[in-house]
């Protein structure tokens, strides 16, 4: 694949990952395996949700990505995360990581700590006090979300991807996806997508199914994201709420041409 | 807050729940997880749910209410929301009880015996089978739902929040709210809203959001059932039936303005 | 009942549903609760949803059909299933079996096992590889789905079904249900049901709502599929994607008449 990112390299990801119809390996909280799910779907991608610990490293042996998310965590499912995280480590299988609530509690903060420290983590994808958080864990700077400037905090994102070695993807206004060296912001998306639950763990199953299709990682998950954040956005133009949003999302994602991507995509780039 | 409740009260307390954004700690059941997400959403207040008991307490005492839902309740939920209910009450967080299927099974009737014996609840929400199950295992009157008339159960729901200091809302073609002296009936709603799963637990959300806003309890449970079921009244009235309501009423609940409270509200009360 | 099936036998056995109102028991995925909730609602059922093993069993005493699904499986809820099977099985309620993802990892396949083992299973629904799968398990012929013609394969589900005594649902372009001597097929659906998650689980949702009001169970399961399926087919006319589908199908569930059931049924049997 081209280290290049632009309108048709996005348009022809979103091809590929139709195409090949990865499935993706969720161990995910149990608010938004539903709809996340047909997020998956709704890409071209397959499902799976397979939690329990006496088959999830079993499951992520077939998988093209596993994505792990937080969400609902307890000990018996972080077990099960790492020994998935495991199997999917040996075979070369990106994991996708989202954080969700992190530095929120004790649990969560030594979920991602565990979880980081056993597993060669590929992908990483939160909302900026997330990423804030766990750049304080691993470099001293916690609590730091209201403090920091804009450019302040990309630096911190980047100096967190280039000191673990993971694609980081952050969420907000604009979505800043960096490995450290290069980066790529998404504008495309709308605040309504804020006002419906699993909205961002979404962002992260996009990152997954195309992570699962297309190297090099740093494009392809900003293409995923892309691609969900346009759907989004149209999708936001057209509802009348966030009920009805949640439908129009699923379609518009189903229906994204690569016509729309070329019409709608707004990135900008180091590349 | 004033103790009286009328259209403007109703309205303001809305208001006010959209400006607080209180956080709102589900611990509920896995059926309905994304649908009440969405519902405190929409009501303008924050979801959060952490079920495992590593966690449950120290999020309870992050959050303007504890909501508990006993729909797929086990021994290991049952402990998560003991330790969270303890948390909350050590730092007076009002704590919502919704006891779904109450009196179906021996589980179910332990686990709120529990919960009501170790915990300082501040609001039940239920239908009138549950609330009169519950009137039974604290009172010797179990089973007399289809045995009481109207003003008879209505008498039972006012001795049930009386004895035990809870303010307690009965769904139905009518919603009876009261706190033992003074009662609210909110007349607003519609049956299809019976259709649908979980829009009962929905109505425990709504009581815990506007719980979390306001206080005297009553007037404030009572003014969230009664946007909720406004929402749910033009929902009905719009959509095609119970697949198109979900969309159509999340959307009500999300543009609810005080304009439309005023026009629709309809309550009576001995206040 | 009459053991004919016909446009007249389907419509009045979706009106028995409705009438009767069972109870249908599931203990299933949590991937598909919500969604299979609201298609038991739709079909004018019950749903209840109560996997904890310290009341499934007192739970499946009360129902008129008891559900296992395995997506989502681990050794606790199997003890759970097997708890709430052998209540159903002394009460003579049938249980309905949806075996996701067998063959896929070792903890399916010894689950399907034991749960056939030790239960009295009425009915199975699932695709054709997940069928072939449990033939290959106990015939010894794993594998072969993509080894086998199509009357090759309905050879094999006729034998399953024939030798376990389970009436056998094979959903595909046509569903194919078979007593092991006698057959259905069902012509009705739309491959945008594919695109949905819990399309499959809800297919088995609509064999159990309809067995708990109607014997023999072969034309029963068949006319839930039918009418399923019917309603499927409507609502992939109507919206514009796999989002849009889901309430639109609710909706076409909870409206569907016997007027549309004479004029839509597509079936074939050698009855």
């Amino acid at each position: 694949m081209s280290t290049v990112i632009n309108d048709n390299t996005v348009a022809l990801m979103a091809i590929r990952v139709r195409e090949e119809h990865p499935m993706i390996h969720h161990i995910t909280n149990s608010v938004v395996m539903n709809f996340t799910a047909n997020i998956t779907l709704a890409m071209g991608a397959a499902p799976v949700m397979a939690p329990s610990i006496t088959e999830s490293a079993e499951m992520a042996g077939y998988a093209g990505a596993l994505l792990l998310n937080i969400g609902t965590i307890n000990p018996e499912l972080l077990e099960s995360m790492l020994a998935a995280g495991k199997a999917a480590n040996e075979k070369n299988i990106p994991i996708i990581l989202d954080p969700v609530g992190a530095g929120a509690t004790g649990l969560r903060t030594n979920a991602i700590a565990t979880l980081l420290s056993e597993l060669n983590i590929s992908v990483i994808r939160g909302n900026a006090g997330e990423i804030l958080s766990l750049a304080g864990t691993t470099g001293g700077i916690r609590g730091v979300d209201s403090l920091v400037s804009g450019s302040g905090k990309e630096n911190i994102f980047m100096g967190f991807a280039r000191e673990t070695g993971i694609v980081t993807a952050v969420s907000g206004e604009t979505d800043f996806i960096t490995d450290g060296t290069n980066w790529i912001k998404v504008c495309n998306g709308n605040p309504l997508m804020g006002s419906v639950t699993g909205t961002g763990c979404g962002a992260t199953t996009a990152a997954a199914c195309f992570a699962a299709s297309g190297t090099p990682l740093l494009q392809s998950v900003a293409a995923g994201i892309a691609c969900y954040n346009i759907a989004g956005e149209i999708a936001s133009g057209i509802c009348r709420g966030p009920g009805s949003f949640v439908p129009e999302f699923i379609d518009q994602l189903a229906n994204l041409t690569g016509e729309t991507i070329l019409n709608k995509l707004r990135i900008e780039t180091n590349l």
